[in-house]
């Protein structure tokens, strides 16, 4: 990952849930950084998000502080004072106000924050900033999380070379109704906040918010996209500007890399589904049809099986609560291969054709609703046994 | 099982799956009865769900024909003409017109029927047509599940005693949006038509419609309700006849203990879970948030592994779209235990607690709203590896 002139990162150990674990991060953004951030839409939001969010809205962020191994939610009153305790810590150890520092969790639900360890650890953390901190700070984030996820671009605007780097966690507790789990993106050219934010939400809008492993939205989503302005170009100001397409278009190249490595990796996956459904009335009701599938544990578990049991799919098209429906003129595709056509089973489809296709390690199916042109496209994962295993197993 | 007069039952092996398994049930009903019926919501509806439908318009049903280990679903005009053959021949064997079956299929989706040996066993559901069949019906129809379920009550009404019996299969493609899989029930007093459905759409919709295994709506539910009039008692015409309420709470308690027996025989579960949510505006909220519990894989997953796992079921409810909900009013019971009120862990909550509780295989979920007066309450399982296998192998 190539760093972001402005943005340095520290890992250090606080051992929050496992001794000897690199569980806390800390990433520092140079004077004048611009913050654009989404956060869970879940009602149950934890404390850190309503720190992060009201100190946000209070200073321009200095820091950014992430800790795995304990969400801090469902703590209450309680919960927001351990936030607030981490970022005044923070604040006195670098001479800068409280609400400069931005708090982020992810973890167990529902126990207190270990504050100390973390006051304790955060000395380390800021002894090693480093502005090629990216890949420590991937792994630092990371709960039932396999592989760190990190992506990195570049575009060259007016010559000088611009850089987007981001990193990610998630696995489980996946579907993200404004941004997935945690992810933090920085860009080297200066920004302007209104614009920034409009370049994380319509980035995200197409990537983390497409993709889904089992349906249950996290109550620490949040995805923060840090501009510092440490490029000498001058600020990108708004959209008209030819400059803004380039540095939007990289902004989702990463988005999209990240929320794809999330499905990857996704609790006990073994297979990545791309499900496209098209010819709808509009998006919504394609997004509908393509999330039922996503989330038909019997689909999800042929998938697992490599079984070719096509009849779970239609069974989900039809149960996905499309008004006037007509399923005559439905097709279905797996890869290149039809299955159903007008309604039923195409006539050149054969069970070993299917299998061949279901045997592979990624897989699209495509839906055509044959009744406008609207379309949509998500990722997903099968639902094996290691995805039960995990989470049965994730507290003990 | 109590015989219901009026109602002959008989089984035999079509091996339409495998050799050897009693997989063809055929249902006589006496002349003059009637027959209330409700059919799958999903759009993707099977070949004899289309084929009952109109039959059950046309005449006044003889015999009802149900084979397990083909859906007949997916198979389109081929799928339909099958369905009517099995009734011609039905129509022929009993010298009655086609019309007077009602054909039902339950097993693997897109498989063309195997008429010809449903044809050939036949002739020896017949022969054994006998009204203590009710128990080898029962065994007849099922496919995943693992015990047959049958109930059965008596009332008395004026002196006489009235008979309520049934049957039911299901284990997954649980999420019955109007009626679960298959469940045959029968009573011997005479009820008017429009009465009789009333009378199962009402019973329904607190049983069959307020379980969930796994979400997925099957192509071929069907609950049918038969009144055949062999009681001396004079016709039940109306609601505001006394003895109506008397048979519908007969009804109902049959139609509840059927779908519990569902849950309890759900692919895989280990836990019986009863959600009941309170304090909504109205019910429609209630089921939502209480269906959203019931699908959440970590909900699922956490009662396989008996752990007390809170944060999920209040992520769950946060993520359940139910606008200006108060989440700081919010209360949490695992059966008679508070673990959270006023949106916050509860001051007596010891995880020790929670545990035993978890720790029980029979567990009621109690969610609070705190804004209004309705309630509801749906049955569910959990998630176990078992569900993986089960469904992961079905079609090997």
């Amino acid at each position: 990952m190539r760093p972001v002139a402005g943005m340095k990162l520290g890992t250090a150990c606080a051992g929050i849930k496992q001794p000897g674990r690199r569980d806390l991060v800390l990433i520092e953004l140079q004077p004048g950084s611009s913050c654009a951030a989404l956060f869970t839409r879940n009602l149950f939001r934890a404390a850190p998000v309503l720190v992060a969010e009201r100190h946000l809205r209070q200073a321009p962020p200095r820091y950014l502080l992430i800790n795995s191994g304990n969400a801090n939610a469902g703590t209450g009153a309680e919960g927001v004072a351990h936030a607030e305790a981490c970022c005044s810590r923070v604040a006195q150890l670098s001479d800068s106000p409280a609400e400069a520092v931005l708090p982020f969790s992810t973890g167990v639900i529902g126990e207190p924050l270990p504050v100390e360890r973390i006051e304790a650890a955060l000395p380390d953390a800021m002894a090693v900033l480093a502005l090629d901190g990216w890949e420590d700070a991937a792994y630092g984030i990371m709960t039932t999380d396999t592989v760190p996820k990190g992506a990195s671009t570049t575009v060259q605007i007016d010559g000088e070379v611009i850089t987007v780097t981001g990193i990610a966690k998630g696995a489980g507790m996946i579907r993200p109704d404004m941004a997935t789990m945690l992810a933090f993106l920085g860009t080297d050219v200066a920004v302007a906040p209104e614009l920034l934010q409009g370049c994380l939400q319509t980035a995200v809008a197409s990537s983390f918010n497409r993709i889904t492993v089992d349906g249950d939205t996290s109550t620490n989503d949040a995805c923060v996209l840090v501009s510092t302005g440490a490029s000498p170009l001058p600020p990108i100001e708004d959209a008209a500007d030819p400059r803004y397409p380039r540095l939007a278009g990289a902004v989702f190249q990463i988005c999209e890399r990240l929320a794809q490595a999330i499905v990857r990796d996704g609790e006990g996956a073994s297979k990545f589904i791309t499900i496209e459904v098209d010819g709808g009335r509009d998006e919504q009701e394609c997004l509908q049809v393509a999330y039922t599938i996503a989330h038909s544990p019997l689909v999800k578990t042929a998938f697992y099986a490599s079984d070719p049991n096509w009849g779970r799919i239609l069974a989900a098209v039809g149960r996905a609560g499309i008004a006037k429906l007509d399923i005559d003129a439905l097709t279905l595709h797996l890869n290149e291969l039809c299955v159903v056509r007008d309604g039923g089973k195409a006539a050149e489809y054969r069970e070993e054709l299917g299998q061949s296709i279901m045997d592979q390690e990624e897989i699209t199916v495509r839906v055509g609703l044959s009744r406008g042109v609207a379309q949509a496209r998500i990722w997903t994962c099968d639902l094996s046994h290691d995805y039960i295993r995990i989470n049965a197993e994730y507290r003990t």
